[in-house]
Order: C-alpha cells, then structure tokens, then sequence
C-alpha cells in the first residue's frame, strides 16, 4: 500500500503514530501514549490542531451502557486538523490539508448524496459507532496492544486520528482555526432532555441525541433557511425557540431578506440577543394574556406567516408553528427534536388548505459542499460566528473543558491539543 | 347601469328574466317560475346549458338544519353555461362566452389570487352561502316576490342564474359540453361519510364536505401531482386508494413520466382500471401477511415512494403513506379528507429524516388558470375524461339523476336544462 508517500507525504506516513490520547469514561479522563494505525483504503490520518466538547460527548461520557457505549475510548467529535497522510484511494485530500472531520458521512456516491435534495448519505447502512464505518475495525491500540474504540466516526481527544474519508471536509486555510471547529460541530442548545439517559438502545435514539445536542446551530440554522424552506427575499418567518438554533434561523432569514422575522420566547432576556441577529418582532407568550400565539403571529403577518421554525422540540409547539403558517402555503419546518417520544399529533383540517410540515436532519447541509461554502461566507464577513468559543484550554487540561460544561460556564471551550 | 348593452348584448340583458328552476328540499324537485334578477357590478348572468348532480348537492339536499341551509333554494354547482349578459365592470367575459361557474372563488386580486403558491382566495373572508358573495342578497323571487336563495355560489338548477365574476372561468369553445361540464365539478368519490349528517355548523366543516364529496378528482389529482408535489420525471409514486381521485393521481403521474406508479386498494378489482390509468404496480395490503404496506413499497422502490399521495382520508393511511416515502426527500401530499375529526398522530423521529407532509385544497388547482389548461389537454387528447358520465336526462326528468345517484347506479348524470 502505498499511503501516499509521494508528493511531500510526512515521514510518519505509513507508519503507526505513538501519541498521546485521553481515553475515558465517567471519571476524569486521562492522557496516555496509544498506538495510531495507519489509515486503511479510503481513509486520513488527521494531527489534530484543536477540538472542543460538546454536550453529546458529555452525555455519552455519563451514560452506562448500551450498543453504542464501549470503553475504553476516546471522545471529541468537534475539531479541526491537518491531514498527516491518506489511504489508497483518497483522492480529494493531500497531506497537509486544513480539514474538519464530521460524525455524519457525505460520500458523494450515494443516491441520497447525489441528490440535490437529501442530505442523508445511505452509504453505510449499519455503520459501526464503535469503530471505522467500514471494516467495523478500530484504528487505536493502547501500549499493550489492547483497542480503544473509536467514537462518532471522530475521536478528537488525541494529538492523532483515522477518519473515514467520507467524514473529513477540507476547510479553505484562511479560515481561523476555532472558527472552524465550531463548523466541525457547534454549539448545544444547553437543554438536558438527555442528561437523565442511562442508555441508548437504538439507533434511532442515538440520530435524535445528535441532532439535538450537537446543535449544528449555525448549519441547522442556515441550512433550514436556505435549503430546506428556500426563504425569499421579503418573506415573514415566525422562530419558535430563540437558542442557539432559533437564532441562527433568524441570522440566516436576515441574510435572505426576510421581511418580518418573529422570535417567540418565554424567556424575555431573549428578544435584545434576538434583534441583534436579525428578530425584527419579538413575542413573548406568557404576555399575551388569552390570545393564543397564532394569533399574535397572524396579526403581525397578515394572516400567518410564510415560514415557520420549530427550533425547540416539544409537539406542542409544533401545532403552534402550523396554525401560525399563513394558509394557501405556509410551511413549518421541525428542527426541534422530540426527545420523550411524544407523538404530533395534527388536525387534518388544519393542513387541508396548502400548508405543509417538513422535517429537517441538520437543515438539509451536505457536509463537503456546505461547511466550506460556511466557512467562505465566516471569511466574507456574511457570517457571524463570535462569541460562541467562551474557553480555552490546553490538552492537559481538558478536564477543565467537561467542569466548565458541567457548571454551566461555557458555552464551546477550545481544546488546543498541540499546546 | 350599462349592464353590458354595447357589442351585441342579449335582447334580456338588463331586465329581469322569467324562467323555469327547480326548488326543493329533501323532496322531489319542483320547476316552477322564477324571476332572474339582472347581473350587478362584478356579476354575471349566464344561461345554463347542461348541469349535472354531485354528491354535495345530495347531501345539503337531504341535510335538515344548519347555518347553510336555507329554503326554498337552488341547488347545482356543477354546470356549463353562455353569458347572457354582465354587470359592471366585468371586463373578462362578454355576452356568448361559453362559461364553467365553480363554487371556489378565483378573484385574480388578492394575495393568495396573486401567489403562485396558494389556490385558496381570500377575496371574501366571510362569505355568504346562501346568497351572492359581496352583498349577501340573492338574485332569484318567486313569482310573489319572495327570496329563493343560492347553492354554493353557482345554483345551476335553472335557466339562468347570477354569479360573481370570481366563480366563472372561461372555456374555449371547441371543448365538449358535457365534458366541459366534468370541469367544473367531479366525479364523487361515492363515498358517504357525510350521508348521516343533519348539519353542517361550520365554515370548515362545510369546507370539508366540499373537498370530499365534490372529487374534483380530475383537478385534485392533477393539481397534486403536477403542482402541489410537482412529480419529476423518474420519479417513484405511489397512491393510497384508487377512488376517482386515486385514478387521477396515476394518470397525472403518468403524464409527468414517473417510473412507478403502486397503486394500494383494499379492493383487488381496482387494479385492473389502475393499470389502464397508469398504475405500474398494485398492492392489496390484505395479501400482505405480516408485512407493513410501507415494507412492501420500500421492497419497489429501493428505500420508500418520492411521493406520497394519500386519497382516503385516514390518518392511519396518512401514516402509512409517511412511512412509505423515501428518507432524505419523501413527500406525502395529503388530498383525503379525513371526516371523523381523527386526529393525524405522528412520529416526529419519522419526520425527521427531511421527510414532508402538505396538505392540497383541491389539488392547488387555481380555476380561471388551471381549468382551461385541462380543457384545452382533454381536446389535445393528453387527459382522459371518458367513463364518467354514466346517463344523460332532460331537465323535465331532473329527478331522475337524484334516483340514480340515490340507488348508486350512476357517476355522473348529465341534466340537459335546454332540453
């Protein structure tokens, strides 16, 4: 195999990497040598520059047992690296390469990859969580030889890694390495419908936690606006739930020319942050008295809007965004995860005259096409990503990175791995 | 008032006409003479040609109390017809115009009018059934000067009657009468879960009874393949119910050059009429065994239906519809009109995965737009409207098509009101 020694490739191409990782679960992780294999066909080896936590790591840190829980392990899903060397058949990525890695694929081969309109890749049907997608095999040994599972297809905590190729995104180099960490992941909503999970025993579970802790905000939040709902320039746009996803779709229906864009709140502390990204109009419910929301909503609109998103995950509110949809074709996008298995339950009636309900996963981004036209968009100053990274640390102290989690103080702390 | 007596008006423009209508209620029809008030602005008066009896007129027919039930009235709102003459500033028609009245406005004005996107007019928010649109006066005296009033804004039981520009649509001349006459209503869908009804109490129940009893299948079915989903090429299709509206589906599917067309009907004689309509693939969910409707759909188009369309109106078939359709980009256009106030509970995770339900009021068919589309393709030969009318009567024998649908042995019969 080859590996890709030739065009500059580094010297440890080809060879196994002794480095340092955390390996962990539940306790304080903690940093030791373990061997890197090379990277198979299809696959990158990646030195990790930096990574950040977020709450889906913390949650599966927590949580006991289950088929997607196996230790020892290495965490981190969110990061930012260069390619050290490739496997045979790579082609898209060369050594030296600034890349994101991503826990969910985008082949580019696959029917719903191909098409313009999904963002599903089906090209590994029963992927392995534990291991590489595709020989169910991990790439870690510890110094005994014995493995360290893999985990989201990622595993940031470590100064190296192997990614599957159809998980690994080239970022343009100019772009700022957090910045670009926080298009590696983002930032949760910092709700805790999964803090009590003592397992997770399905797959479909495991998509529900990672589309709702691993926020995605500003591509869930974009990608609803742009891709899925297709906002025009001076449409309204209602956004149920103003955290950190319901504030992107308000930045990116700005971005489009929204006309009216409608933050709905309980907490009011939410409507100054809200018209900062765009919130032209801000309700908060427990203040209309009798007045139902849609009402609020059809009044401000004349007769409801044209686009309404769902940014927060209860059912209820759901019914609330389609009542409030203007009839004759006012749609409500569900961005929001249910996470207690309620079902939406919907009047017929209510859907009979055009309006339609779409669900999203991650608004729709493909990742290679989408995260470097992000990226493209942070540089032209046509994207806001500040004030999201609220910690550094460095790799020896990433433990610092889970209290700040765990007391609430953060919102995405950058670990530097090479310092 | 000018009334339209330039360029050729009818000798009768502008004066009262006395001609013979049928009044009723829950008994035999009577005809008698009545007297036909002129057109006043926005209105038109039109001789009718032919009319034929719907469903709906049966219902409101047999119904016995209810803010839209009024008596002595007109009933019919299925009918062609000439201009006999205009009001004020009619500037669309002219006297001879061969004419379609429909019962759902189409005002060319408004903001749904206007859209591109919404069929439902809003031009008269609260309108009044039982009379004309704008002034809520009817148009029709007995001969001792006493009201009679209207029948969903068309009352095509007479000679001649008054309706608002809004409910007229041209038709090109070479179309068929009686064909023409296809268009402006339908073909029931011959079910009956209106049939025990003895009010209707609101605008939306009423609405409901229209949408379901009225058919037009032909618009819904084409309005819903070819607007609403707008189904592409290749596409893979598959259709719940194969009533009249269900049939429509295949046809318009067909049409577009989907791939494959599955055809579900608890009824095993349906497959045949569905393969002649376009039907590629017919399941009778009772030969399933343990298998899902959706699992058997799945197994033919390698992973669910690009489009869904549901045309019974059970929220347990709007599901299995859902859950038919293609992860990624499925779309499950809802055009049954679910009669028993079920809710449609659904699985947010289901959704998730970009998959989309939308409601169709008619199929998004926008009339003065679409109606003369599918008149000039039935006279290019691309739509079929053949086997739909079953009988042809007199208007002396009117009672006759009330026997004939009572004892279900007829789709459509044709009243030939001149004759």
């Amino acid at each position: 195999m080859d590996n890709g020694h030739h065009n500059g490739a580094s010297e440890t191409a080809g060879k196994p990497i002794i480095c340092k990782v955390c390996r962990s679960g539940g306790q304080p992780l903690v940093i030791e040598d373990i061997e890197v294999a090379p990277p198979k066909e299809w696959e990158v080896r990646i030195k990790i520059l930096c990574t950040s936590l977020c709450h889906t790591d913390l949650t599966f840190w927590k949580i006991e047992s289950g088929p997607f829980i196996a230790y020892p392990r290495i965490f981190g899903h969110e990061a930012v690296g260069i390619v050290e060397s490739i496997g045979e058949h790579v082609k898209e990525l060369r050594e030296g390469d600034t890349v994101v890695p991503v826990f969910f694929a985008n082949c580019g081969e696959c029917r719903d990859c191909k098409s313009q309109k999904s963002n599903v890749c089906t090209k590994f049907v029963d992927k392995h969580y534990n291991a590489m997608p595709r020989d169910a095999v991990g790439r870690f040994k510890d110094m005994k030889g014995r493995p360290i599972h893999h985990f989201l297809f990622v595993s940031s905590f470590t100064e190296y890694t192997v990614v599957d190729v159809t998980h690994v995104v080239k970022i343009p180099p100019p772009m700022p390495i957090d910045k670009a960490c926080l298009l590696s992941c983002g930032v949760s909503t910092g709700r805790s419908f999964v803090s009590n999970l003592k397992s997770i025993a399905s797959v479909k579970a495991l998509l529900l936690l990672l589309a709702y802790n691993n926020g995605w905000f500003n591509e869930t939040g974009l990608g609803a606006v742009w891709k899925v709902a297709q906002v025009e320039e001076g449409s309204t746009v209602a956004v149920f739930g103003l955290g950190a996803v319901g504030l992107a779709v308000a930045q990116a229906a700005k971005l489009r020319g929204a006309s009216k864009i409608i933050g709905v709140d309980l907490n009011p502390e939410k409507e100054d942050i809200g018209r900062k990204l765009g919130v032209t109009d801000f309700i908060d419910p427990t203040t209309l008295g009798d007045k139902k929301i849609s009402e609020a909503i059809k009044e401000l609109t004349d007769g409801g809007a044209d686009y309404c998103f769902e940014c927060i995950g209860l059912t209820s509110i759901v019914r609330d965004a389609i009542e409030s949809s203007r009839e004759g074709w006012g749609r409500t996008i569900i961005l929001g995860v249910e996470g207690q298995g309620n079902p939406l339950s919907l009047n017929c009636g209510e859907m009979m005259k055009g309006r339609g309900v779409i669900g999203s996963f991650f608004g729709g981004v493909k990742a290679k096409s989408d995260i470097p036209s992000f990226a493209q968009m942070y540089m032209n100053k046509e994207l806001c990503l500040d004030g999201f990274i609220t910690h550094h640390v460095g790799f020896q102290d990433i433990n610092k990175a889970f209290e700040y989690m765990l007391q609430g103080q953060s919102l995405r702390c950058i670990i530097w791995v090479d310092k």
